[in-house]
């Protein structure tokens, strides 16, 4: 590559102009268990430390040590990558592994639960949603060939004249006298009905500040409308609720409820009742929301979520992309709230920070066979990343799972800084929130800032990348906002974290903190 | 892991029985340059001359010795793999070789091409619809500023008796007399029609026979209908057309158009027009339909879908994904019909059979450079399979472009072969298509055949998987029949493919030619 070639510019312009305004546009040149390390002007490599971590792709930390050598092994002895159509028993190595970790963690599940892998986070939410659909289509079919029987049956019977046409609202008043042909004014009525219901795609949904993904279709349960908006024409339409309000959260199930007409016969005459259609394609519930702060949904949302779906017949999908893996101290996040779901996926740590791998679990009972036949990808099930993912796993429930409690440990003593600095600065930090490895600190609302530099970039949402700059520039550490919240930081480091950099942390955000408390903008300046 | 565990399936249940059952229940064991290898029950290593190749992944076959290198040195230098929002210049050297190659390749481009990176070819062609959205929408967003500022100014000349209302169709008959109250009927009745065509979200076109991936928007753009019809209901839908019918390609255009009602002064009568409404959101090509017998799209063929993007202003996307990365014995397949297009997708072998990588570039004169700020994924981008990339398109232009010329050699050579063996069984071969290394042959429609076995396969739509699994068995060879064509073959090999390989390939295509010409079915059977 010549030098004058890539002073062109094609890709990430903006975004790396952007990145350089904030205070964030370093490159990295190097990275290894919980640091990634850039050069200098004086040639000096320099050590952040990284609580970014792939956005949480990395449980072991970059470059681990155990994985590297085994990606080496694993190209040594030239596994086939791709090889599709063959029989490809890494798979469901991969598969039997997460079974039995889930056997574990969720002890009442009866069933297991069937795999089907994809390349990232995003691409597993859409197998979900496809599976979803699938099993929505079957229950229509299926009530639509109930409904079609009735038709025939009620129609038999009104003709032999078994069966009289009592008044009803589905009839013109001004329609035809003859019961015969009132019959078939009525069954016109209700098909017309009927099909424009039949015509009507799913609605999914989701909670408030969920993000499952930026796909054409995952964008639509992806709540932040600077990223979802722009695309709401592509593909069906997301109900988002709130996590905190159970009884919204039936409401809106109630809203989306659709019904078809079905034509019975009761006690000789001819009676139009309502059955339920399956409107809903599937709730999507992130057990910790990576996009609203790292919270955790409640014990009662999760009962009421698990109730409604229930009660409507869909899915729940718990989406553990981000909170999986063992990140919050056990493999799956929603295993702390006692919420079983009905499809999981999971990606993310999985590739072991190397690989691209992710995997959408169905309950057995409800998996449909034929997905296996009718979704496939070129890259999926590819023999490098399943051979990583049973390394992964293999490394996760090593030494009774030391992973977990390593990760719930070291979660809790950078809660415990973190909730002590909060209680230092009533003023400026508002909420802590998180479990394990997945934290987010919010600062209070600056949009009314006295110092001017801040109270402008609190009103362009760029607050939270401004300070995660200065905590770059000056003292080493990684941050991000989370989400679209513009003044939080995210917290969501590899196992390998130290008690000396939770110190180190622990001054920096004090820093952070007496600048916003003093208004002190000159520091924040670049 | 131990065995009783493995012995659970939770993964691929009813597909590796289905691989059995027509003989493809393989187990690769070893993957090196052409061939995949596996264990008989004698403990041999047997080699497979693999003509399926990643689904055509593999432009230099299985574990290149010069990539597996490189790959392991980006290990060894612990570059950063998952940095995001960071500077990542790898990114950027991909997008310069991919632009300086597209230079080469399509003489005439005026403009260079903006890249956004995804994990699979599905991803890639998401990405296309989103920005194509995007575009769609702008326009839209123009229009309808343009209309509503229409309004003002007809309004205020009706008010100001400057203008007058002309008898026409969008006015009730029974409407009222004053001219102030008719302009206002007539915008309601205007405004009633346009918000109609508004709603409506974007149709895209793609050729009959067409494959651009399974994710949930991407799979409306792949025909097959088992495939895509159970979910219809969840994303925009296409029109699809036939290649070889440029008028059917025109009319349909002509079809969809739709448009939006403009009140404008003519003279000083208030005048109703109609403004063209953007209604296409892509046309998605590709050069050589992989799921259509890898036949290329004639010139006259791509002159007519360029010209229809052009008139109706609609972004063309070229899916080189299979096609792309040297197969054809060019960069872009697209290059050999002179066919331009305004975005292209690349993935497959630009992940070096190891890294799953594609790419979307987005003409730089259309690109809208918030989709770096607002199209995001973890995966994306990442370090290794960024280095991995510079080093597969490095070798794919090394030695004055050695490996296009070697492919499109090689692919003469194997198409002479299967042309002439169509030649000598004229009534079992029915066409031999392709360019370069991205052939299909088919056999002729064998639902009448004499030999039960073969006409039952055939009718079952599995005669091209028993057929392969004859080749696997037999002859060592693994091919696969070609997207849904139920009795055809692919060869989609790498560019190490050898003489002697197609002379082996000669002998066992005429083999089954033989065995289909004398119906002789007792040689198929397991």
């Amino acid at each position: 590559m010549s030098s004058s070639a890539v002073e062109e510019v094609f890709a990430d312009k903006l975004l790396n102009d952007w990145l350089s305004g904030v205070g964030l546009g370093i490159e990295y040149t190097r990275a290894e268990g919980n640091e990634l390390y850039f050069v200098d002007e004086s040639g000096r490599e320099v050590a952040v430390v990284d609580y970014v971590c792939g956005f949480g792709s990395l449980i072991f930390g970059h470059h681990d040590r155990e994985i590297v050598e085994h990606v080496k092994s694993v190209l040594d002895s030239q596994i086939p990558v791709l090889a599709q159509l063959s029989r490809q028993p890494r798979s469901n190595e991969v598969a039997v592994a997460l079974n039995a970790i889930m056997r574990r963690e969720i002890p009442d599940a009866e069933h297991g639960y069937s795999a089907v892998f994809a390349n990232s986070g995003a691409e597993a939410v859409e197998i979900c949603m496809k599976h979803a659909e699938l099993e929505r289509q079957a229950r229509i079919s299926t009530l639509v060939d109930e409904l079609k029987a009735h038709v025939q049956e009620v129609r038999e019977a009104v003709r032999s004249g078994r069966a009289t046409l009592s008044e009803n609202r589905y009839v013109q008043a001004d329609g035809p006298a003859d019961d015969g042909d009132a019959f078939e004014s009525l069954i016109a009525e209700v098909e017309r009905r009927n099909s424009a219901v039949l015509s009507r795609g799913p609605v999914n949904l989701a909670l408030e500040h969920a993000f499952h993904g930026k796909l054409v279709a995952s964008i639509q349960l992806t709540q932040n409308p600077q990223w979802r908006t722009p695309f709401t024409s592509l593909a069906a339409s997301t109900r988002f609720v709130r996590a905190d309000q159970p009884e919204e959260i039936k409401a809106a199930v109630e809203d989306l409820r659709e019904s078809l007409l079905d034509v019975v016969l009761d006690d000789g005459a001819v009676t139009v009742v309502e059955r339920d259609f399956p409107a809903i394609g599937a709730f999507f519930v992130e057990p910790v929301q990576g996009a609203n702060g790292m919270r955790p949904v409640t014990a009662a949302a999760a009962r009421a979520i698990r109730e409604v779906c229930d009660e409507v017949g869909c899915p729940l999908v718990i989406d553990e992309i981000h909170s999986g893996m063992g990140r919050t101290g056990a493999f799956l996040a929603s295993s702390h709230m006692g919420l079983r779901g009905d499809y999981y996926t999971i990606a993310k740590s999985l590739g072991g920070g190397i690989a691209k791998n992710s995997v959408a679990l169905v309950r057995q009972d409800r998996f449909r066979p034929e997905f296996e036949v009718i979704h496939t990808s070129t890259f999926a099930k590819d023999g490098f990343s399943a051979a990583i993912a049973v390394k992964v796993l293999e490394m996760l429930e090593a030494d009774d799972g030391r992973v977990y409690t390593t990760a719930a440990d070291l979660g809790e003593r950078l809660l415990a800084m973190l909730n002590s600095v909060k209680a230092d600065f009533p003023e400026v930090v508002s909420a802590v929130n998180g479990i394990g490895l997945m934290i987010g600190l919010e600062f209070t609302d600056q949009t009314s800032a006295s110092a001017e530099f801040i109270r402008d970039k609190a009103r362009s949402g760029m607050l939270g990348y401004v300070l995660a700059g200065y905590l770059l520039r000056e003292h080493r550490i990684r941050v991000l906002p989370v989400g679209p919240a513009a003044n939080s930081v995210r917290f969501e480091p590899s196992i390998l974290l130290t008690d000396a950099d939770i110190a180190r942390t622990e001054s920096a955000i004090r820093d952070v903190c007496r600048i916003l408390r003093d208004q002190d903008e000159k520091s924040l300046v670049q």
